[in-house]
């Protein structure tokens, strides 16, 4: 079957499908029905499969889908096998969280540097990484070819620090500052809107 | 209109709304279409009318919505002006970030205590709150009632911090541990997967 282009909808659920499959993985599971990633997910079957077949993947009749052959699938649209590389701008508490994160340790993206513009954040040690000057990103970059910057500066530095990254060629920004960049099209940013997460847990709690 | 039960995509997808809304009350705006929805938030416009619909919102031929009611009716919705509380359970830089985190500015939530278990870090100033003991949760918890628990701690202590939470009577958990957590089962959690988000980044650059 051939691959149709994602909707922004299906691309933000492809993680959450991986994440799942990966535990089955680790559980040593083969099989898989669309009704239970259905449970997992929270979503109808009807979509499961939808969503599957959007990346080319049928299940069979009284089987199901093949958990290797899903996860597998999952982690090459993802990037996971790809050896991507990424670098940390702000080498503060946000910076020190993010460098910790298991994101970097086997889920497929090497951490190779921290940047901060504070002198007094220079040499610092975070992730077994020596915090860099600001002005040692350009050439850092000719060298090293970061595809992916995680932004984690505060966010009346996040401009510049976004076209500082743009400008030395990196493939796409991971927002952490909660500001609207205003960066080259061809670059794409997702931004983690952490409150988000609050306002998803507030409509399930009750105020009694 | 009559409100529905709210499915989970939806209810991922209504801080999403409100952000945008935000954006519109602050920049002065009084309409906006289902089309232009549709455009911030990457689905169908007719997606828009029916999520909107579900929340018993309905627009007007040639009009659109009202920025003031979408807005008003969604930050109902999440809680927004409900004055809820939370602590943050964990010093080190996670709590710290999450600490500094514009939710905790004029979003709805006040940040009313922060807790560690490791002695080095009780006393220490995080946002004007001195971090305290986890033998004083449960006692904090009687006096100020905190609805919801941030969950910051070290992957292999994450069980038990959020097991000493729910003891307290709090209502909801957001995890950022990014462990499964076993907790009763009337109390919700969410958790934040940061790697997500650099999945859904790496589907959007080119490898070349």
């Amino acid at each position: 079957m051939e691959k149709a282009a994602l909707t922004r909808e299906l691309a933000l659920r492809l993680p959450r499908y991986f994440r799942v499959l990966r535990q089955y993985v680790i559980q040593g599971r083969q099989k898989v029905s669309s009704g239970e990633l259905s449970g997992q997910l929270g979503i109808t079957a009807s979509q499961v499969r939808r969503d599957l077949g959007c990346l080319g993947l049928s299940g069979q009749n009284g089987y199901g889908y093949s958990v290797k052959e899903l996860h597998d699938a999952l982690g090459e649209e993802l990037g996971v096998f790809g050896g991507r590389t990424a670098v940390i701008i702000g080498a503060g508490h946000l910076g020190h969280a993010l460098a910790a994160h298991r994101m970097f340790v086997g889920r497929g993206f090497t951490l190779i540097g921290v940047f901060d513009r504070d002198p007094a954040a220079v040499g610092r040690k975070i992730a077994d990484l020596s915090v860099l000057p600001m002005d040692r990103l350009a050439e850092f970059c000719r060298t090293h070819h970061p595809h992916i910057a995680l932004l984690a500066v505060d966010a009346k530095n996040a401009q510049e620090a976004a076209q500082a990254v743009c400008a030395c060629g990196i493939k796409g920004l991971l927002n952490f500052t909660e500001t609207e960049l205003d960066v080259p099209k061809q670059i794409p940013v997702e931004s983690v809107h952490v409150g988000d997460m609050l306002y998803v847990l507030s409509q399930r709690i009750s105020d009694e």
